[in-house]
């Protein structure tokens, strides 16, 4: 899954948002700036306005395979003139092995069942032995879509959909005024800990004096509210975006 | 609109339900059978067959000009390998004035929003100055879809829609016994009248004895309970289907 | 369950509609001409009318006794001019053994809970002794109803529910020219094979040149699509309507 | 509209909710004892066990007309054995002119859709000239499906849905102290005077001292709360039902 | 489970209704009179109506504290004036171990989530260490919201809930004359015993010469039908409300 | 309304974030640089953390008059400790016509019906004679119920619910070659004008060609496409928020 939302949202925060969707588990993000934050190459394909340009898919098509480097990965947009089961058969028979996925982008008046069009292609390709030819789809897609079409798509590009959340309704309260508990009505007065068992993964929140070190399942807690500025100054090192990642996409699959 | 929905009945009811679907509305029938039944042409367009053996939709269109007579009108089929939007303007462009419409019967699979396409496809062709060129509509479409598409569309095609009903749910039940009305429960007993107002259209079930003649807005009632046969032998002509459907569309516009 | 809906469909085709309504699990249909067609005599009990004009039931069903062939079964039907209960009994006591069965019919407009009625007319036979009695019902089931009714009901007369059925909505499309896969956009090109697995009973399509002989399950599977008729001749000889119920029937059983 | 639900609720209450039956709009109560505390003669039919006992409806009926003094209309309960349409044509035809009206109380196992029941023998009835005879209806009636048989309906026996009632949350509180306004959180503090306007039906609360005395409209207000009870004594003349029950009515009039 | 809704209904009835609570599963009722007819002392906690006077829930706890009986547990009512948070941390600061619980009525128009507020008071609770103090809540509850509340609360005052129920429609019929089972429509005739299996739970209606003694469990049925009166004098003791009470909680138990 | 919402979203476009507030519809916003680049001075009031380290509301209320500039109105925030209706009397009685509104931010969990605690406050208020002091909202409060509570609420503060939209889904299309409309399939070729007429608010897209100038109206079109930027300079002077604010007010109260 690529990230590909970034114009949709104000580009002074584009980085960030890329940088989320790595981490929420994304396989790579299209904007060079964001690519470098995550220490990453920027992957995508080519665009529709190449093909507008070259005036036809296999004409296009053959001219980015003569002329881009060798390591990037060829993969033809096919739904910009014809019909994606005409034009796919088009590019592969003339293309062959050289061509690595064919990218469906089918606008939104045309897919009336976008997994019907997808099986379709998927058994005139297969009819005609291009068995390894991937696909690659984008357009407006979101999480029940793609559970729909798993079986048979290979790669997405997802924008809309990741590129905004709902808004977090978080408040800042004061709860406790020199050491002695005190907070409005509707918020629980006292400092806390808010406690992690990275065995059984239970969450606790626990007043601050209270010392408890071990989950009920034996392990031990930890923090989970730690300093990372004091006095305006960075006290810790981030970690890089790979490990948030990781530990993101190991809590997933506990669920 | 016209009746496209033959093939889905047992071929011993088609031209009887054609010569309904005509007496209900349709303008016009696609079985030279059931269009002898009603007394007019058969109307339809070439197929999908002849564009695959022909292999390309202009050598077909150009070829149905060449032979097909005069009279008939020439309507381009036009999804059968491209997307509509660039096969329209490619027939159009080629066939200038001899063309007088362009079906499209998009498959389901490509057709995530048919008005928008429809939409495209004329802002298309009437950028280019073809603002003449009819727009003929099938594919399974229901009277909902027909209301949305209206302000777009001149001719339909409709099929599986109107090739069935409801099954009518009637009975047929002894009421009077030598002149003794007696019926069994759940049944309104003695033989009746069923009278009709061709003046305010209202319609009233009366005791066969009660010969009431005037309607309450003045006018004389018409009997609606007609012999067709005696003895097995008809006892009137029927009319043709001309003059029903006239009766029938005249109670549409009375709705 | 006999099939009681012949007179709702339009003649010339009732023999088809009753003999797929065999196949599909009816155990009797009512028709005469249906039912030669089967290979098995008609099914039905007295009308309405006999009795309307008999004027009682209870002289009705002795005028039934009295005269029809022994090998008939006496099923007397009860609803036209009183209460099923009292009507249920006074027939029941005045036919004692000879009688095997009450077919209630009861109208719409009388039937509130028919369950209930059911269970009634059950509990006043048993309590009287007639544990043997039947009952036969009929009247615009369908079925949730039947399931509902299961318990306490012993046959069913049902029409309008089997009568007619939804469109299937199929299309006949050239898929393969000159031995080469050429379909229209939405359709999969191709000549092919249905193959059906006896064992497992799975159903696959695959391209006519795929020889494949074995079910993943590992036993042979069965060409679905065979020649019927060839140059306008029957090849085949078609199996009797009683095996194919019997391959239905076993398809239902393993649901 | 005759309050039949006395049998449903505890004794010790049962003329308190007749009388307010009677307030809310029935004409007439089934109860002695409530009857007189409304000050007018309790109203009924015959009941189901005289039939029993009896054995038929029609002897019933005319034992019943002979007698019973002649002030009170015959009204003959005619759903105990036999079908409506039947039972009702006997005693009709039996009766003549000395019957004022059939009472249904269909019990709902056969109550399909008790208006074509009604229908019926409204047709029935009128086909044979008994054009004046009424029908009273009974049996678990609310307020949707009374609407639904008015047309053909002239009185009705209502009971369950009449005898209770949801229960209202209200709350006794303190709202003034020593004539200073006080109240707990979630109540309005003060004394208060609730007014109305009999002219344009408007109701204000006001705070007790506020002595304004003209509606928005003009007239003077009513205040509405008086004290009926004054260490312990009554210190008013409660009115009779009757000028109660006609201003309840007034007030639906308006609405 | 305290039953505190006896002032919505009609006074003449309420200690049969506070009766019936104790029987269906409460632990106390409220009014004196209904306690009585329980054999058991009425429950309950300080009015509004004291606080209100008293003009401080404070004051008003300790003069409660100082004056009644040592056996009455000490409940304060906390909602009058202030917050319940502030408050319940006010008044357990100062009566300390001789509090026993606070009582939470909180009006409708402040609960926007009751089971939040009962969280925060109970963890501010904790936090200072009144671990024992019990929350006792009450106003409007329903079964609904009594098991969301379940995790925090310790006890209920339950009113308007189950202070009326829907009418039980049932009717009295004649179903046997003289011996002879007779019945109108819609009901079963013949005497009848109602038999239940204090084994197995199993309830059965047999006709009443059945002298059928064995359930199918292979135990005895007791009959549930028995004369309370006879000739206008009770036959039998009545149980006290204690043991039917078990008996309901027991039948609850094997739902 | 004033614009609360700013701590939500990313700092980095906060400013721009309350622009867009105020242009919609706010009448102020609370953020120093946003308000700054509106042009105009933040507005808010007193923070509940006042209040927690000031420890009593009404001696925060004194404080918060005796030293902040008498140009800025008071309000005091009143649900931090007490409840709504007893803490607005207490600090209205001491305060008097030296405050100026009081602010609820009634925390969730207390909120069972906004409106009825509102109607209770002013109710208190006016039974007191406080009818000029003002009552401030805010707190998760949406466009519905704004609407509800609009007959009592004199001024809100929306955070959340303004502080994000739904994306928009544009993307960024070639239509035309050198002149020659062309476009991907779902897109509308060719370079496009959209004009809009100021007198009957009409939109319309034409064809860039396209000079048409008035409306159907007869008034002059305007273009509404305008380079801003050229050759990466600023070809146009801004507007103010202000009149860009005043041209949506008159749309809105076109609607």
């Amino acid at each position: 899954m690529i990230s590909f939302g970034a114009r949709r949202m104000h580009p002074a925060i584009v980085p960030m948002i890329e940088r989320s969707a790595y981490i929420g588990g994304c396989d790579a993000v299209a904007v060079g700036k964001s690519a470098e934050l995550i220490g990453a190459a920027p992957v995508g394909t080519m665009p529709h306005a190449l093909i507008l340009v070259m005036g036809d898919t296999l004409t296009d098509t053959r001219a980015f395979h003569e002329i881009i480097d060798k390591t990037v990965k060829r993969v033809s947009l096919i739904d910009t003139f014809h019909d994606e089961k005409f034009e796919t058969l088009n590019v592969a028979e003339a293309m062959g092995k050289d061509l690595y996925a064919v990218r469906l982008d089918t606008p939104g008046s045309r897919r009336g069942d976008f997994l019907k069009i997808l099986q379709e292609v998927r058994w005139e390709l297969d009819l005609r032995g291009f068995k390894d030819l991937k696909l690659f789809v984008s357009g407006g897609l979101n999480e029940e879509e793609i559970l729909r079409l798993n079986p048979v798509v290979d790669a997405y590009g997802i924008g809309t959909f990741i590129s905004n959340a709902p808004v977090v309704d978080f408040a800042m309260d004061i709860v406790e005024i020199e050491g002695k508990p005190l907070a409005k009505r509707g918020k629980w007065s006292g400092a806390k800990r808010v406690v992690f068992c990275p065995h059984c993964r239970a969450r606790k929140i626990l007043p601050l004096k209270d010392k408890q070190d071990l989950c009920t399942c034996g392990k031990a807690y930890i923090d989970l509210l730690n300093a990372l500025l004091s006095s305006g100054k960075a006290v810790q090192t981030l970690p890089d975006p790979r490990p948030i990642r990781e530990f993101v996409l190991g809590q997933l699959a506990s669920l």
